[in-house]
């Protein structure tokens, strides 16, 4: 055990802990919330810190021994993270991990440089010109980024699946539904290709996004006005920092605006949600053209990927597709969370950005899982093309070409007549209007009906 | 045109109008949302008024003749709400509104009495030992109160609409559905008497809930502790208000507590929500019971209501089950927006009850809307029961009861070898264990099937 | 009264309603839900039924008087606008509303050619290859690009006032504060600086976004195949309507796609709760910076537009930024229903667009309401300097500079001895270091604070 | 490493897990949210395998050694629980977690027995006459129940802690403040005591919400009509597993509807809400209260838990309020997640219950944290005497009592004359009305201010 004491009192740490007393101090005050801090996140925060260390060594602001020990300190991060004990949703704007950062690596600094903990500091020199307040949401914008490209490559994914599944199901011909009920005919692959042509632009929008997350307000230190901050650093830091991140960040042109500010992330977050609504309508799409199957759609055929049910034999679900609809239902959750959090920021700061940062990351990582599992099942889905051919034929909407003929309250009062059997209705058409059944089916081919105009 | 005045400078009003100065102001402050008054909120709201003019009478605190005119005015309130022309989003925590009615009471109450606009006093007469915060909270809770009963009429209309069905389709035999898969056999009125009970805890729940409603803070002023007000007019308000409008309104114990915290409005909201959650439920479960009609489930007939398109000849949507899923998804959102208001009030007042007050009176409003459009339509929904047989035998999970005398595998199996094919499947079980198809048959009759154990 | 009849019977009509059957019907099934259909959204509407009309003539589809009179009838939109009974809405995705301007152009084309009621058709000669689900959600693309525009004038208002108060207040120096606390100082112009720059994103975005909105599904009719519209029809329609508009859409490339997916309205929809956060976030410092204004912050003098309260004699309320709080409340609530709405979209049509249309529409005016607003209040919002300069000698967070000098844990210890006195906090600091006071104060003169770097 | 297999195919699992090829195959299929099933709810699904095994055993439709090994391996849950490894928010409505733990019991008790793995069987012994569909819920309800108790103690202990401040503080008189403007005089004792009143509706609306909760569908199996499962089981289930729990459930009246019907969860969690709003209100108002402290209100003093910036020195922020509010934006998320899910559900089941499930069990305990930490927190809350006396002073709505003697309007305008200076305003009314400064100061003595009518 050793004791550590800051102006408020003292605390025993165990000796294997790398953390400090203001970690340990935030641990106890935040009961955990069961969330975890992305770990790019803390990577992003830890090469901040090396930036620091790198730049204010080179203006002569630091020690080169000091920040030689930092700047190898941070390059453990992917074990030191281990020392990262304050909750993600803490109180404070940001400063408990902060601080547990700032703490873990000066005493492994200190470490490094066989001295005794406390020989490098975690305030004057780990936080040396930062803020909280610019370095928390700097790492969180550079996390975003990263885990942005991330999810990318996986809606690619998805969307080329679908585009394969487009052209495997190209002429199958089937039934198009509105409102549930039969419509018009349409080819199964154009189906899939309304739902790639969906996550298109959820690529193209996410791509364009990055340029509005780049600005950064590291330098600004505590309000944006780069206080406790020389100004040679503040012109730097950001370079330096992208060097090391190697992240296409740029320096803020209004730092007190990127300090305070949080409708960016109520933008990024909001192109999510789009992302969420074509994955939920995807999902849930897949979910009716494959219900049944023997009792409802049934045009779609299911991969088999586990038990169905555990009292129902051979009962396969669209388990997938459910998964991915909850995620859909808990990044909407999220947006809604982010909004009001973003809108409720005061003056200088936005005291949420611990919650705006931490539900932005979550969503991405819920989202890439969400395309990556929905990428393998679409890929066994298979098509059920005699259920196709059966049902087109029951559908009454492939009658719509006739109103230019016979006009709609004439072709409707065949319909209610027979009862909505396709057969009946032509031949009751056929008789009032003395045209032969094959010359009206002519005009209703389905062959011709799923190509633009006819 | 006449010319009023405050203490911030004058205005012209046109002769005709009965506001005054206060009211023009805040028409030109806040344009229009398009939103309007609950016309129960603006009767409660004169109710209050009314009720405080006759005990200030009583008490010795207004002259006789302008109390009795002030009195007589409120009686008029059906024709005088055309002179509320403030918004209801308007700032200042209600002021508008209330400064209006004020206005209007006095203006109409000097002409009774043959007097000049001015001669009774908006502030020192009509207001008088009034505020904004006490009287805009306690005429909303009113306003609630009559509103919910006349929801829970309509929810019982539904709810034995509904009933009535059960009761017709009870001896209709078919398939059950979980996650939109085939499921074991069910009866169609059991579907509906699911329905039925959903209902019947919307009723409960919105019967009990205004015994919370029900404690006001009238008389409270300012901030709950009565300042501007003497005490025998603080004690009795209550009183002469629950008598006026014939609602059991009590005094809160804390009237502090009572001015400042909106919980109870987010208390309400839920349980508008949960309805809202089992009509969304009802209304999507008919739009898949009657899809189709030819490709899909089609088990509903649905009443015929309106053309159902205006190219696609015939077709006949589940309209009424779209209306009322907008609504409840209106209701949610409604929901969300009162919780944050309910949390965001400051201190010693909720500078958003404007918002709270007028979108739960919505919701309301919509629900009873809902209700009565969704019982018209339920009660001429007919079943196809040839549909509700036919799918019946399709249906693989009516195997279920032969995991007990097979096992879960074997059954799984023998399902995946006959391709989810029923009859197959009961023969490759029969010849493999040397049962007859017709001793398994009898296992999983469906008219047992249905019944509690078996 | 007249008789009209459908295929499901016949109702009475009062002579002069322009309206026919199919509204009539919708009228009584959707229960009024006092929500209004945006102006522009009907002249959209009106100007499809001209380009379609146009086109048909063109292209000899439509005979040239009945045509003609069609196109003279649009553009009496203005006036018959009140004909539109039906409710926004409605269930049934548009078919209502489409039926209804449908029904009314027709008899009053024939009221123009001096024919019955009933000689120009809604369905086969209004409507002539369209359907309700490529106009509707066209008419929706129109307006929001119409209203888009009109938002932005308004926020360009906006932000070019809070400019002209950055100048304005350029030189009053004022403690800055995160977290509600005292922080370093900052300028007052600096802290409108930051709203304007935020406000700058809003327009930016809305202005791009327009790119994204303008593909519309017009041609596609019911599915998006184009059924029952012939291919001339469809290659040209997008073009006369363009033209007739102003408005520069184009045809999407997959007409499919453009008629079930509502993406792009969640996307659009997740700007303008961008927009509401930067105006929720300006309103609430407003808010703060004014409060008091004799016990607390009162650094901002509030224009007098109302009177506060209609107990509490002189009270100035915040009244206008509690508006526009208000209306980013429900803009965040409509968000919410968008989003949702638009992922509940089912196959081949999202039957909730006119939820979407409709909601999307009003938040733009809500926005528009406040950006108008919020600009006229802002204009006359003053600085109290003297207030501004007695506040910023008593902030703690002035000695931030001495942290380089001291150290963290010196400064934070002279804050607690002088229990928060900067004065005693820089005695003690200068006595236990043997620095002159002058030299303490020198490295932290506010002069130079608000500077980047020093 | 032992082989595996199901209908769908083999798999290899490591020797020393005690899952099988089910758990295996979910584990694969949905990849880690990073969400965590409370331990609750898996301690509640192992007593409904101990109390299904028990009554199987009983009513001899198990063998009695495996029941026997059944009942001893859900003793052991607490160490069983690291098997479970399959996500909360799997697909399938339960399935995956139900098999996993089915799996799981099997295999252990299989080891208690000395047989090998696969001798007890996950669904023919432990998984007998369940279902998923009706285990899953049921378990949900359990755990709901005894983690809202854990959550009514913490409120309970938040509201004494806030009583005692109630106490404390009850003889400081200070300024009200409504829309952040200064209102009339309150006792600090006042505003502790409507927080303490608030909570104490949450306790009576959480403690009363139980009996509703209590409806449980063990026994209804697959869609509540009991299949699969004898009668006298069914019958009794819910007795066994009662007295096993220790907790009251009921048998639902209508399994059917208790199995499909998600409302109650809503209804549930829309008083989760009820409680954020309270908690974030008195949060809030702690951080507005405490502001500053030097520049802003400043009449609380907070407790010095950490240090408050990394930059600024000596700063105290509201840091726990700030987590407070943090979690109830959190819980207002979760709300509007499950009112839609909840709403979502299909038929006879909802599929969404998981997310149902997992997202109360989560408020319920993020609640319960912040409850605690406020309590700590509060507690070591001080006033400052002074500053509430000096505010008090400068508040100009001490002036309001005088409305009934001078008028609002000259009341108004002595102010706005003054420019707010209470003392100047008074000076020059007492001028205008002749009346003395002594007399005009008796009528708003502050002591008889917070009475009750004066």
């Amino acid at each position: 055990m050793r004791e550590e004491k800051d102006y408020l009192g003292k605390v025993e740490i165990e000796d294997d802990k790398l953390y400090g007393i203001s970690s340990y101090r935030a641990h106890k005050l935040f009961p955990e919330t069961g969330e975890k801090f992305d770990e790019r996140f803390i990577w992003a925060y830890f090469m901040i810190k090396k930036a620091a260390a790198t730049l204010n060594k080179e203006l002569g602001y630091l020690d080169s021994n000091i920040a030689d020990a930092i700047i190898s300190t941070c390059d453990e991060w992917k074990t030191l993270k281990d020392h990262i004990i304050v909750d993600p949703l803490s109180g404070g704007a940001g400063t408990s991990v902060n601080m547990n950062i700032n703490e873990v690596i000066a005493n492994r600094a200190s470490q490094l440089l066989n001295k005794e903990i406390g020989y490098v500091k975690p305030i004057e020199h780990v936080n040396l010109h930062q803020s909280t307040n610019d370095t928390f949401v700097t790492a969180g914008k550079i996390a975003i980024i990263v885990r942005l490209r991330e999810l990318i490559d996986q809606i690619i994914k998805l969307q080329e699946i679908i585009q394969a599944k487009e052209k495997e199901f190209y002429r199958i011909r089937k039934v198009g539904r509105t409102q549930l009920m039969d419509g018009p005919p349409i080819m199964l692959g154009q189906e899939f290709g309304a739902w790639a042509d969906a996550l298109a632009r959820d690529r193209w929008r996410l791509n364009k996004v990055e340029e509005r997350i780049r600005n950064v307000n590291i330098g600004g230190t505590a309000i944006g006005t780069g206080i406790g901050a020389p100004k040679n650093y503040v012109l730097k830091i950001v370079n330096v920092l992208r060097e090391i991140c190697n992240v296409k960040i740029a320096k803020a042109d209004n730092l007190i605006d990127a300090t305070q500010n949080m409708d960016v992330f109520s933008e990024i977050h909001g192109l999510l949600k789009a992302l969420s609504v074509n994955l939920y309508k995807i999902s849930n799409d897949i979910r009716l053209l494959s219900s049944g199957p023997n009792t409802s759609i049934g045009e779609l055929i299911l991969p088999k990927v586990q038990i169905g049910s555990s009292i129902m034999p051979g009962k396969n679900n669209p388990v997938v597709p459910e998964y991915v609809m909850q995620i859909s239902l808990v990044v909407f959750s999220h947006d809604s969370m982010i909004n009001h959090a973003s809108a409720l920021g005061n003056l200088e700061l936005n005291q949420f950005s611990p919650l705006i940062v931490h539900y932005t990351l979550k969503s991405i990582n819920l989202l890439k899982n969400a395309c990556y599992s929905l990428s393998n099942y679409i890929e066994n889905i298979k098509a059920n093309e005699e259920r196709c051919r059966e049902n087109l034929e029951k559908s009454i909407s492939n009658l719509t070409p006739l109103i230019n003929i016979f006009g709609y309250n004439e072709v409707s009062q065949a319909v209610k007549e027979s009862n909505y059997d396709v057969d009946k209705a032509i031949k009751l058409l056929s008789e009032k209007f003395s045209i032969s059944v094959e010359d009206i089916k002519k005009k209703i081919n389905p062959d011709n009906l799923t190509k633009l105009g006819f």
